[in-house]
Protein backbone atom coordinates (compact mmCIF):
# COMPACT_ATOMS: atom_id res chain seq x y z
CA UNK A 1 0.00 0.00 0.00
CA UNK A 2 1.34 3.30 -1.08
CA UNK A 3 1.60 6.23 1.85
CA UNK A 4 -0.59 7.75 0.29
CA UNK A 5 -3.91 9.54 1.84
CA UNK A 6 -6.69 10.93 -0.39
CA UNK A 7 -9.58 11.84 1.82
CA UNK A 8 -10.25 12.29 5.77
CA UNK A 9 -13.84 12.26 6.48
CA UNK A 10 -15.52 12.97 9.90
CA UNK A 11 -18.72 12.23 11.10
CA UNK A 12 -20.29 15.64 11.29
CA UNK A 13 -23.69 15.92 13.38
CA UNK A 14 -24.67 19.48 12.12
CA UNK A 15 -23.81 19.90 8.49
CA UNK A 16 -25.16 23.48 8.57
CA UNK A 17 -22.91 24.89 11.39
CA UNK A 18 -20.27 22.66 9.22
CA UNK A 19 -21.11 24.74 6.02
CA UNK A 20 -21.29 28.25 8.03
CA UNK A 21 -17.90 27.58 10.07
CA UNK A 22 -15.81 26.82 7.19
CA UNK A 23 -17.62 28.20 3.66
CA UNK A 24 -19.20 31.45 5.15
CA UNK A 25 -16.69 31.80 8.17
CA UNK A 26 -13.45 31.01 6.17
CA UNK A 27 -14.41 31.84 3.25
CA UNK A 28 -13.16 27.80 2.37
CA UNK A 29 -14.21 26.89 -1.48
CA UNK A 30 -16.24 23.56 -1.40
CA UNK A 31 -15.65 20.64 -3.96
CA UNK A 32 -18.81 19.53 -3.80
CA UNK A 33 -21.79 20.40 -1.14
CA UNK A 34 -24.37 18.11 -1.05
CA UNK A 35 -26.88 19.43 1.67
CA UNK A 36 -27.87 16.79 4.25
CA UNK A 37 -25.22 14.08 3.17
CA UNK A 38 -21.59 15.97 2.64
CA UNK A 39 -19.05 19.15 2.53
CA UNK A 40 -15.99 18.36 0.68
CA UNK A 41 -13.08 20.58 0.78
CA UNK A 42 -9.74 20.47 -1.00
CA UNK A 43 -7.35 20.94 1.54
CA UNK A 44 -3.11 20.07 0.02
CA UNK A 45 -2.73 18.43 -3.07
CA UNK A 46 -4.61 15.55 -4.07
CA UNK A 47 -6.38 15.63 -0.37
CA UNK A 48 -9.83 16.04 0.59
CA UNK A 49 -11.11 17.01 4.07
CA UNK A 50 -14.65 15.29 3.91
CA UNK A 51 -17.27 16.32 6.32
CA UNK A 52 -20.04 13.48 6.32
CA UNK A 53 -23.83 13.51 7.77
CA UNK A 54 -23.09 11.36 11.09
CA UNK A 55 -25.68 9.31 10.47
CA UNK A 56 -24.71 8.52 7.05
CA UNK A 57 -21.40 7.96 8.44
CA UNK A 58 -22.45 4.66 10.68
CA UNK A 59 -24.20 3.38 7.81
CA UNK A 60 -21.96 3.99 5.26
CA UNK A 61 -19.29 1.86 8.07
CA UNK A 62 -21.91 -0.58 8.05
CA UNK A 63 -22.06 0.10 12.36
CA UNK A 64 -24.26 -0.49 14.29
CA UNK A 65 -23.45 1.50 16.93
CA UNK A 66 -23.37 4.98 16.93
CA UNK A 67 -20.13 7.37 16.26
CA UNK A 68 -19.92 9.10 19.75
CA UNK A 69 -18.65 11.87 18.34
CA UNK A 70 -14.98 13.09 17.01
CA UNK A 71 -12.23 12.36 19.35
CA UNK A 72 -8.28 11.36 19.12
CA UNK A 73 -7.70 13.49 16.42
CA UNK A 74 -6.11 16.86 15.57
CA UNK A 75 -5.94 18.53 12.32
CA UNK A 76 -3.19 21.28 12.36
CA UNK A 77 -2.90 24.27 10.13
CA UNK A 78 0.53 25.80 10.19
CA UNK A 79 1.31 29.67 9.85
CA UNK A 80 4.86 32.27 9.24
CA UNK A 81 4.55 33.61 12.75
CA UNK A 82 3.59 33.66 16.48
CA UNK A 83 1.40 36.38 15.79
CA UNK A 84 -0.24 34.75 13.00
CA UNK A 85 -1.32 31.96 15.29
CA UNK A 86 -2.74 34.60 17.26
CA UNK A 87 -4.87 36.14 14.67
CA UNK A 88 -6.09 33.06 12.93
CA UNK A 89 -7.18 31.73 16.57
CA UNK A 90 -9.24 34.71 16.60
CA UNK A 91 -10.56 34.34 12.55
CA UNK A 92 -11.87 30.42 13.82
CA UNK A 93 -13.77 31.95 17.03
CA UNK A 94 -15.11 34.50 14.66
CA UNK A 95 -16.46 31.77 12.03
CA UNK A 96 -17.63 29.83 15.22
CA UNK A 97 -15.03 28.19 16.93
CA UNK A 98 -14.33 27.41 20.43
CA UNK A 99 -10.97 28.17 22.28
CA UNK A 100 -9.59 24.62 23.70
CA UNK A 101 -6.10 25.92 24.01
CA UNK A 102 -4.81 29.33 24.22
CA UNK A 103 -2.28 30.93 21.80
CA UNK A 104 1.17 29.66 23.98
CA UNK A 105 4.81 27.97 23.43
CA UNK A 106 4.28 24.58 22.89
CA UNK A 107 6.00 21.89 24.80
CA UNK A 108 8.80 20.66 22.66
CA UNK A 109 9.58 21.56 19.12
CA UNK A 110 10.12 24.98 19.49
CA UNK A 111 6.62 25.57 18.23
CA UNK A 112 4.41 28.39 19.14
CA UNK A 113 0.51 27.04 18.74
CA UNK A 114 -3.09 26.73 20.32
CA UNK A 115 -6.19 24.57 19.79
CA UNK A 116 -9.44 25.33 18.53
CA UNK A 117 -12.65 23.16 18.04
CA UNK A 118 -15.23 23.44 14.83
CA UNK A 119 -18.63 23.37 15.78
CA UNK A 120 -18.93 19.56 15.08
CA UNK A 121 -16.03 19.36 17.60
CA UNK A 122 -13.26 19.10 15.13
CA UNK A 123 -9.57 20.48 16.67
CA UNK A 124 -7.60 22.64 15.02
CA UNK A 125 -4.44 23.25 15.91
CA UNK A 126 -2.86 26.81 14.42
CA UNK A 127 1.20 26.25 14.75
CA UNK A 128 3.94 28.42 14.09
CA UNK A 129 7.28 26.00 13.52
CA UNK A 130 10.04 27.65 12.92
CA UNK A 131 11.94 24.17 12.13
CA UNK A 132 9.26 22.67 9.02
CA UNK A 133 8.86 23.74 5.74
CA UNK A 134 7.94 22.04 2.45
CA UNK A 135 10.27 21.68 -0.23
CA UNK A 136 9.06 22.65 -3.51
CA UNK A 137 8.15 19.01 -4.99
CA UNK A 138 5.73 18.80 -1.41
CA UNK A 139 8.44 17.22 0.73
CA UNK A 140 8.28 17.94 4.25
CA UNK A 141 11.02 19.10 6.10
CA UNK A 142 11.52 19.03 9.70
CA UNK A 143 14.66 21.41 10.75
CA UNK B 1 -7.20 31.27 7.27
CA UNK B 2 -5.97 29.15 4.35
CA UNK B 3 -7.85 26.30 2.96
CA UNK B 4 -4.74 24.26 4.15
CA UNK B 5 -4.19 21.09 6.16
CA UNK B 6 -0.25 20.50 7.61
CA UNK B 7 -0.37 17.49 9.93
CA UNK B 8 -3.55 15.38 10.85
CA UNK B 9 -2.08 13.59 14.21
CA UNK B 10 -4.25 10.87 16.28
CA UNK B 11 -4.07 9.74 19.99
CA UNK B 12 -2.30 6.49 19.33
CA UNK B 13 -2.19 4.07 22.67
CA UNK B 14 0.59 1.99 21.24
CA UNK B 15 2.92 3.53 19.14
CA UNK B 16 4.70 0.28 19.08
CA UNK B 17 2.07 -1.51 17.41
CA UNK B 18 1.58 1.24 15.35
CA UNK B 19 5.22 1.48 13.83
CA UNK B 20 4.85 -2.76 12.84
CA UNK B 21 1.80 -1.94 11.54
CA UNK B 22 2.54 1.02 8.98
CA UNK B 23 6.65 0.71 8.82
CA UNK B 24 7.22 -2.91 8.82
CA UNK B 25 4.02 -3.88 7.47
CA UNK B 26 3.53 -1.35 5.16
CA UNK B 27 7.05 -0.46 4.36
CA UNK B 28 5.97 2.93 5.26
CA UNK B 29 9.19 5.16 5.49
CA UNK B 30 9.09 7.51 8.58
CA UNK B 31 9.79 10.86 8.31
CA UNK B 32 10.85 11.22 12.34
CA UNK B 33 10.34 8.16 15.18
CA UNK B 34 10.95 9.35 18.14
CA UNK B 35 10.23 6.01 20.07
CA UNK B 36 7.67 6.69 23.33
CA UNK B 37 6.57 9.87 21.98
CA UNK B 38 5.26 10.06 17.95
CA UNK B 39 6.43 8.82 14.97
CA UNK B 40 5.63 10.54 11.51
CA UNK B 41 4.55 10.08 7.96
CA UNK B 42 4.39 11.92 5.09
CA UNK B 43 1.09 10.86 2.92
CA UNK B 44 0.28 13.34 0.53
CA UNK B 45 2.63 16.71 -0.75
CA UNK B 46 3.38 18.95 2.33
CA UNK B 47 1.24 16.83 4.57
CA UNK B 48 2.17 14.77 7.82
CA UNK B 49 0.61 11.86 9.29
CA UNK B 50 1.21 12.07 12.95
CA UNK B 51 1.25 9.41 15.74
CA UNK B 52 0.50 10.83 19.15
CA UNK B 53 1.27 8.79 22.35
CA UNK B 54 -2.21 9.23 23.89
CA UNK B 55 -0.96 10.28 26.93
CA UNK B 56 1.21 12.98 25.60
CA UNK B 57 -1.60 13.81 22.71
CA UNK B 58 -3.94 14.66 25.79
CA UNK B 59 -1.35 16.72 27.61
CA UNK B 60 -0.11 18.60 24.56
CA UNK B 61 -3.93 19.79 24.34
CA UNK B 62 -4.00 20.55 27.91
CA UNK B 63 -6.90 18.46 28.69
CA UNK B 64 -7.63 17.12 32.17
CA UNK B 65 -9.53 13.76 30.86
CA UNK B 66 -7.91 10.78 29.25
CA UNK B 67 -9.45 10.51 25.05
CA UNK B 68 -11.55 7.77 24.52
CA UNK B 69 -9.56 6.56 21.52
CA UNK B 70 -9.79 7.66 17.89
CA UNK B 71 -13.61 8.00 16.86
CA UNK B 72 -15.67 9.81 14.44
CA UNK B 73 -12.81 10.25 11.73
CA UNK B 74 -11.68 7.69 8.55
CA UNK B 75 -9.00 8.09 6.51
CA UNK B 76 -9.46 7.00 2.74
CA UNK B 77 -6.86 5.01 0.25
CA UNK B 78 -7.81 5.35 -3.51
CA UNK B 79 -6.67 2.63 -5.41
CA UNK B 80 -6.68 1.90 -9.55
CA UNK B 81 -9.48 -1.01 -9.86
CA UNK B 82 -11.95 -3.11 -7.52
CA UNK B 83 -9.53 -6.33 -7.33
CA UNK B 84 -6.58 -3.40 -5.97
CA UNK B 85 -9.59 -3.03 -2.92
CA UNK B 86 -9.27 -6.34 -2.16
CA UNK B 87 -5.65 -7.06 -2.41
CA UNK B 88 -4.81 -3.82 -0.53
CA UNK B 89 -7.21 -4.68 2.46
CA UNK B 90 -5.88 -8.13 2.54
CA UNK B 91 -1.75 -6.28 2.89
CA UNK B 92 -3.59 -4.26 5.98
CA UNK B 93 -4.50 -7.45 7.56
CA UNK B 94 -1.43 -9.14 7.05
CA UNK B 95 0.30 -6.34 8.37
CA UNK B 96 -2.20 -6.61 11.79
CA UNK B 97 -5.05 -4.66 10.44
CA UNK B 98 -8.73 -5.55 10.95
CA UNK B 99 -11.83 -5.77 8.39
CA UNK B 100 -14.79 -3.52 10.13
CA UNK B 101 -16.44 -3.51 6.49
CA UNK B 102 -14.98 -6.24 3.59
CA UNK B 103 -14.87 -4.85 0.05
CA UNK B 104 -18.22 -4.11 -1.81
CA UNK B 105 -20.04 -1.87 -3.46
CA UNK B 106 -20.79 1.63 -2.03
CA UNK B 107 -23.74 2.66 -1.56
CA UNK B 108 -23.07 5.96 -3.70
CA UNK B 109 -20.54 7.74 -6.21
CA UNK B 110 -20.01 4.63 -8.30
CA UNK B 111 -17.52 3.63 -5.66
CA UNK B 112 -16.51 0.00 -4.94
CA UNK B 113 -14.46 0.03 -0.93
CA UNK B 114 -13.81 -1.48 1.95
CA UNK B 115 -12.38 -0.51 5.54
CA UNK B 116 -9.91 -2.28 7.92
CA UNK B 117 -8.96 -0.74 11.56
CA UNK B 118 -5.29 -0.31 12.51
CA UNK B 119 -4.39 -1.89 15.94
CA UNK B 120 -5.09 1.34 17.63
CA UNK B 121 -8.37 2.08 15.74
CA UNK B 122 -7.62 4.14 12.86
CA UNK B 123 -10.10 2.94 10.43
CA UNK B 124 -8.95 3.40 6.97
CA UNK B 125 -11.52 3.10 3.85
CA UNK B 126 -9.49 1.45 1.06
CA UNK B 127 -11.11 2.21 -2.13
CA UNK B 128 -11.83 2.62 -6.08
CA UNK B 129 -13.55 5.12 -7.26
CA UNK B 130 -13.92 5.44 -11.35
CA UNK B 131 -14.87 9.00 -11.17
CA UNK B 132 -11.66 10.51 -9.36
CA UNK B 133 -8.73 12.17 -9.94
CA UNK B 134 -5.95 14.20 -9.33
CA UNK B 135 -4.92 16.62 -11.75
CA UNK B 136 -1.32 17.28 -13.01
CA UNK B 137 -1.27 20.51 -10.24
CA UNK B 138 -2.45 18.32 -7.20
CA UNK B 139 -5.98 19.44 -8.00
CA UNK B 140 -8.74 17.29 -6.74
CA UNK B 141 -11.39 16.31 -9.90
CA UNK B 142 -14.65 14.42 -8.69
CA UNK B 143 -16.27 12.95 -12.31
Amino acid sequence: MDQRLHFITFATSDLNRARAFYKDGLGWDPLMDVPGEIIFFQVAPGLVLGLFDAEKFDQDLNSTTTTAGVSGVTLSHNVGSAAEVSSTIESLVSAGGTVLKPAQAGAFGGIFHGHVKDPNGIIWEIAHNPGWKIDEDGTVVFG
